[in-house]
């Protein structure tokens, strides 16, 4: 998405350790218009599969998750990192490590929530390694659902987490992928 | 708001420690279509505010304060319980404690996306003794901008946060607000 890769060059700031800053717009800022408009591009591209669920993990995907499951008309589940008294007893439970925060967390969502019959669309801000991902896809495959596929606004191609689930048969689609980065040599895209 | 005070009832389940878990529609499955039409009362309720940013705290804000932003056409800026790599150096941070979550949290935003030139909208899922939202009130101070007001979707009454802050001077509008629940007596609305 042309307009999204702009918007990274002239607002993201790549930081040490392969972060890529971002909060101006999408994963603490959020610019609701553009979020809208990314929602209508990931809404289109799996239009066919029927989705009848968007599943996230909190936090920072949580709006553009939002954004595409109000697109497609359908709820959004979204799997929670931390234990907390209000959310029930039948759980469905992943161990993934996250990159971001760099240590280990729980996805944890009530049971009652996915069901097998579902078509699940993953939806998130950021993908590097795929560690959250496969945390979402093992929570969907402990419920017995169908994942139809996940949509990223922005893979680190580099970090090789998307080509791997997608040699494993999972599709992918990310409105931007980036190919390489850094503070001096800037920002280079997947054609 | 009827449609939601009937949704409590329908699918709301009250738990010890009152707690009411209402995962199935508004923190953790999120009824999109339903989350939208509260956007609209609360965007509604606050029309002649001028508002500039939607203030909320990860996580379970996130899908309702994203939706009243988007139909404010104004950014949605959620401040952080941890501090991840991608978060930045310039920050403001206020302490408060999680009554959902029973702990102490610092919550925290960049200093450059909130500004003495906004008029600021706090959004959350719910209410109960205020201390969240007194933690990103403290934020709105220290960055010099105009809190305009509160939209909560439910509002324990019965805890006394929100008429603590009323008396203090803070718009606070709720679209329910709980005066006492138990899970054999049920739950009972203020007018």
């Amino acid at each position: 998405m042309k307009k999204l890769e702009e918007k990274i060059v002239r607002e993201g700031v790549v930081l040490p350790g392969d972060v890529l800053k971002v909060g101006s717009f999408l994963n603490q800022r959020i610019d609701t218009a553009f979020t809208l408009e990314m929602a209508d591009e990931i809404a289109s591209v799996y239009k066919a599969e029927k989705i009848t669920l968007v599943l996230t993990v909190e936090a920072s995907g949580i709006a553009l998750a939002f954004a595409v499951a109000a697109r497609m008309g359908v709820p959004l589940l979204f799997a929670k990192k931390s234990l907390a008294s209000n959310l029930g007893a039948d759980l469905l439970t992943a161990r993934f490590h996250s990159y971001t925060h760099q240590n280990d967390c729980t996805a944890a969502v009530d049971s009652n929530y996915l069901s097998p019959c579902d078509r699940v669309l993953i939806v998130d801000d950021f993908l590097a390694r795929g560690e959250t991902l496969c945390g979402m896809i093992e929570l969907i495959k402990q419920a017995g659902a169908t994942l139809c596929g996940c949509a990223i606004a922005i893979e680190k191609g580099f970090q090789g987490g998307g080509d791997a689930l997608r040699a494993g048969g999972v599709r992918i689609e990310s409105l931007a992928v980036i190919d390489s980065m850094s503070s001096d040599r800037g920002i280079v895209f997947r054609e």
